[in-house]
């Protein structure tokens, strides 16, 4: 899985780096090609794994990656703005309202956004039909229903300084990081009109452990390693699933979820080899 | 003309309401449904028209107006914060950031970027290849090369303090208004997969005139009126096509552009009677 992990990493990198390449330059494209480096890709790894699994071939999904890729670079510029989360640090470089100024990063993201849309229109990836899928798809899971709305949210609850409950914050995070995993893990059968229900299921055990894992590293956390800065959400005495499950109640119910994503992908039986390796990997991360 | 575009006003606004009425509601739903009042609504009444000239209906038509009202919204909240031009009136009301916070802007702004991609798959509008045309036409204008492009172009100039010439002015322009434009213009030879080169040609000169049109009114409007604050540019010792070429070298080149828009529409006779009117209203508005 590492290995399938850092092909698809350098894959996506080049297909983003072309992407970027045909852009005017200036500080805009500077700015949004500063923001699309680094990170886990494991966004882009799902796409790939779950096309694999449904008989979409690498050429195909590798534009759908890419765009999943862009759109969460663009989240990831937004919510490190000022006005939202304010962090200074992002995959261990300086943010990028912090590198240039506020106004490139609200455009650098809004442009970042444009890009995904674009990408999925290539017609690399199939029939007229399966990019309308994908378009209406990821428009459902990063909109107002979805990862927006979550992030909204987030600062609401913030805002108005009551930390929420356990249900609540797990509505919460289903917006703003499960939608967008969600869409990831089900492009494969989106792409080839196939049901995506096992996928949902899998996607949505696999978000919910990636969010208790990072609010574990928020705690635990090394910033050298994870590249971003640690202990905030404690210091700013938000609940997380560490502050309402205890940090062993959190890495068991971790530990359950990856549980639950390996039982929702049976059916695949060994071709979801990568997909449950990326569960363990997702828990068991220090970055 | 005005009939029709009161006809239009009141379709594309229900339609909108329509989008807007299936968010889950709070803080982040509020927002998107404020920044979708008002306006005049010409960008939805260009892609009605052209919609007409090439034989598509308008209810084919209607969810592409209502996306790129969708989409000059989100441009319109994004510009207004206090990183960017920071304007607190818009359309006669208090812009976003004012009324709720930064925060909200940016989400808002994020969110309505997003439906007005997803009201692009929406099958009213015909087969799939069609929608797959206007989603990438849509990218292309409002992205990293086109709108996007213009805006970060413009508030670089405003940050150098360099103020530009006429031909960079121009450029600028042809994206952060022109682009757009020229999308709204084209809907429907992109929706029937007819040639759009006539009204490209329409759109290039349209765009210039309403750029035009609007640096005159931020000389001569009227706030109660226009509903957005005036003499900003002045103020800020910006360049603009008054400054550049005087108030009466600025309304005749406008009005040189409203003629070059006419030529364009040469071909298609009487039946482009709407768009022939809209060039005049366009240099001849007070708001």
């Amino acid at each position: 899985m590492q290995d399938r992990l850092e092909r698809v990493r350098a894959d996506v990198q080049a297909e983003l780096d072309r992407a970027i390449e045909v852009l005017p330059g200036g500080e805009l494209t500077d700015a949004m090609r500063y923001a699309l480096q680094g990170g886990k890709r494991l966004r882009a790894f799902l796409v790939m794994e779950s096309a694999h699994l449904h008989g979409v071939g690498d050429a195909a999904a590798l534009p759908v990656a890419a765009a999943v890729e862009a759109l969460h670079a663009y989240s990831l510029v937004h919510d490190d703005l000022p006005a939202m989360d304010d962090d200074d640090l992002r995959r261990g470089q300086p943010t990028v309202h912090v590198r240039w100024s506020d106004a490139t990063a609200i455009l650098a993201g809004d442009a970042l956004q444009t890009l995904a849309f674009g990408l999925l229109t290539d017609d690399r990836i199939g029939g007229a039909e399966a990019r309308l899928r994908l378009i209406a798809a990821l428009a459902q899971a990063s909109g107002a229903q979805g990862m927006v709305w979550g992030q909204a949210l987030d600062i609401a609850a913030e805002t108005a300084g009551t930390p929420l409950d356990l249900a609540q914050i797990t509505r919460l995070q289903g917006g703003k990081t499960g939608a967008l995993i969600r869409f990831a893990a089900t492009a494969g059968p989106l792409i080839a009109g196939d049901d995506p229900a096992l996928l949902d299921d899998y996607a949505d055990a696999l978000g919910l452990a990636f969010q208790i894992a990072d609010d574990i590293l928020d705690v635990t956390g090394d910033e050298a390693v994870t590249g971003k800065r640690v202990g905030k959400d404690a210091g700013a005495g938000k609940a997380t699933f560490v502050s309402l499950l205890g940090l062993p109640g959190a890495k068991a119910e971790a530990r359950r979820l990856v549980e639950v994503s390996d039982a929702a992908l049976c059916e695949y039986g060994a071709s979801a080899g990568n997909l449950r390796a990326l569960s363990r990997f997702v828990i068991e991360r220090d970055t």
